[in-house]
C-alpha cells in the first residue's frame, strides 16, 4: 500500500508528510496559511513535481478561509498575493505556476464574492488532486508491460507516491507491477545531495512492501555495465515542447548511461508537467540550491570550511535520450505541441 | 605545497596523517604495531594505492623492531605472519601486495640475522617511499602539458598527495601545472560513500591553495554537457595488462560520460599499479564493503533500518575509454607486458 503524501484535514488545514522527517519517523503536519505552505516548499518538506503544485493549490483554499466574507475584488486581490508568493518559492517544476494558474482561471471566471470563489476554489483543488491521483494510476497501468517479470529497475530521486497525490509518476508502473503479483526490484540511486532517494523512494518501498536496494549516484554505470539493470524509469520537473526535460540532477548522466548500454530509459510524467510553452530544454530554468546541500549534511561538514561547490537542483535530458514518455496517455514522443490537459 | 601523508617518527613508529578526522581536523597518529597499521588500512585512516603499499611496508618495519634479537628464521617467519596480515586488509590496489612482496624478497635475498634483515627492511621501505614520491613528481611533469592555462579538470575521489608518499597521481599534474604558475581549477566529485573527494582531495587543494570547486558524483555529466570540464584525471588501484583498471566506483560512469562528451580521460598512476599477472578488468577482485556505508552519513541513518545496500568500493574501467595512461614513464598505452619498475 503505497503511502499518502498529501490530505486535507476535516478542520480545513493541508496535511502533509513533512519529508525533511524521513526516513527516521512518519511525521505529519497541518499547515492553515500560505506562509506555512510556502515555506514548506521551499525547505522541501513537501516536493516532488506534481505535489508541489497540488500543496500549493491546497494552500492557497486553506490560506483564503479568512476570507470568504471578503468582497470579490478584496478576496482576488489576496489570491493573487498569495499564487505570487507560492510561486517564488520554485522555479523549475511547471506544475507549480500551472496549478497556481489554474486556481486564477478558475476565481476569475467564477461570479461572486469571497465565500462563491472560495468555493469555487476549493473544488479545484480537489480536483487537481483527484485528476493527478487519476493520472497517477494511468501512468502505472500503460507502463505495466514495461515491466517484465523479475525486472531490474533503476530509478533516481523520488518519482512515487510521495512525489504526487497518487503511486507517483516513475514508480507508478512498480506499484501496479507489484499490485499485480509480478516480481520487480529496485535499484534506488541515494541522489545527492538531499538524498531523496535514500531517505524517501528507499522509503516508500519498503512501506509498500517491494524489494529495493540503495545504491550510490555513483554506481549506476557498475549496475548497468554487470548488465543488472532492465530499464530506467525517471521523473519529470518540466518536458518542454521537443521532449527535453528536466529532472533531479544526475538524471542527465543516467540517460547518457543507459543510450551507452542499450538499457531503455523512460521519463514518467502525467501530460501536465510537459509544457508547450517551453520550446526546448535550454528555456528551462534550473534552480540553483545552497552549496551548503554539498557541504554539508544533518549540520555537519563534510567538506574544509569555505569550500565553494556548484548546486543546481536539476540538470536537462534532451529528448534523443528518452526511449519514451510514458503518461497517463501512455507512452507518447515529442513533440508536444498541443495544450496539455 | 602539498601536505605529507606518511612519515616515520625519530622513534620509529609510522606517523600518518588519519584521514577519517579530515577536513575537521589534521591529526596525525603514531603506529607502533603491525595490528595498529592494519586496523588503519582496513578503517581507511591511512588509504589510496599507492599510500596503503607504502604503509604496510613502514608497518613492517615499525612492527619488527622488537624482533631485531631474533635469529634468522624466527624473524622471517614473523615477517611472513605480519605481512599476511595486512595483504589481508583490502584486496583491490596492488600496491598492498606489490610492496609486501618486495620487503619479502628483501628480507629472504639479504644474509644474516634478525638485526641484519631489519636493516634491509628498513632501508627497502624508505625505497619504497622514496621511489613512490619521485613517480609522483614524474607523472606530475609528464601531465603538465595536458593541463593547458585555465584548464577545468575534474577528478574523483582522491588520487592526491593523501594518497601517496609524494604530490599524488591524477593530482601530479595540477600540483606541478600550480607550481608553474599555470591557472587551473578542480572540479571535485564529492565521492560516495566515504566522500574522499569532499573530505581529502577539497582539504588537499585548499591547503595548497588551489582553486576548486566540489560538485555531486551526479552532477559530472551536466557540467561536461554544459562544456566545462576540460579533461578528467583519475588514479588506479590496479591496471590490468590489457589496460583495464580498478579506481573508486563511479570511475566507470565517468570514463562513459567523458567517452560521450569527448573530454579527454586520463588515468594516472605509477608504473608500479601495472599489474602484468592481471590479464583483463575482469580478474580484478572487487572490494565490496559494509552497506552502512550507504545507508547512513556521518554516522546518521540515511535510510529506513534494514534497507540492503550495493556498495562496491570500486568499479572497473575498460581500457577502450582511456584516453592516456598517465604514468612515471610518460603517457603510455597497453598492452603492458613487461614487469613493472
Amino acid at each position: 500500500m503505497s503511502v499518502q503524501a498529501i490530505a486535507r484535514t476535516p478542520a480545513g488545514a493541508v496535511r502533509i508528510v513533512d519529508q525533511t522527517e524521513l526516513p527516521d519517523a512518519l511525521v505529519t503536519r497541518d499547515l492553515d496559511t500560505v506562509a506555512q505552505m510556502a515555506d514548506a516548499i521551499r525547505t522541501l518538506r513537501v516536493r516532488g513535481a506534481p505535489l508541489i503544485g497540488i500543496a500549493a493549490a491546497m494552500g492557497l483554499v486553506a490560506g483564503l478561509r479568512d476570507e470568504r466574507g471578503a468582497p470579490r475584488e478584496r478576496f482576488l486581490a489576496r489570491l493573487e498575493g498569495f499564487a505570487a508568493e507560492l510561486e517564488a518559492t520554485r522555479p523549475t517544476a511547471v506544475n507549480l505556476a500551472a496549478a497556481l494558474g489554474r486556481m486564477r482561471r478558475a476565481a476569475a471566471a467564477a461570479p461572486g464574492d469571497g465565500s462563491a470563489l472560495w468555493e469555487r476554489l476549493s473544488a479545484e483543488a480537489g480536483a487537481i488532486l483527484d485528476e493527478d491521483r487519476a493520472m497517477c494510476r494511468r501512468i502505472g497501468e500503460h507502463g505495466l508491460p514495461l515491466i517484465p517479470p523479475g525486472a531490474q529497475v533503476l530509478t533516481h530521486c523520488n518519482a512515487g507516491a510521495l512525489a504526487t497525490g497518487g503511486i507517483g509518476t516513475a514508480l507508478a508502473p512498480v506499484y501496479v507491477a507489484h499490485e499485480a503479483g509480478r516480481r520487480v526490484h529496485v535499484w534506488v540511486d541515494e541522489t545527492r545531495p538531499v538524498l531523496q532517494g535514500a531517505r524517501l523512494t528507499a522509503w516508500e518501498l519498503r512501506h509498500a512492501g517491494i524489494p529495493c536496494t540503495l545504491v550510490t549516484d555513483a554506481a549506476a554505470g557498475a549496475l548497468m555495465r554487470a548488465a543488472r539493470v532492465d530499464l530506467v524509469l525517471v521523473g519529470a520537473d518540466r518536458i518542454a515542447a521537443n521532449g527535453d526535460f528536466a529532472n533531479k540532477i544526475g538524471t542527465y548522466a543516467l540517460a547518457v548511461l543507459a543510450l551507452h548500454h542499450g538499457v531503455p530509459f523512460y521519463c514518467a510524467a502525467p501530460t501536465s508537467t510537459i509544457d508547450p510553452a517551453t520550446a526546448a530544454g535550454d528555456a528551462i530554468t534550473i534552480e540553483h540550491r545552497d552549496g551548503a546541500e554539498v557541504t554539508s549534511f544533518a549540520g555537519r561538514a563534510i567538506a574544509p570550511a569555505g569550500t565553494a561547490a556548484w548546486n543546481p537542483a536539476f540538470d536537462v535530458t534532451p529528448a534523443r535520450y528518452v526511449t519514451g514518455f510514458l503518461t497517463d496517455r501512455g507512452l507518447v514522443r515529442p513533440p508536444f505541441t498541443g495544450a496539455p490537459s
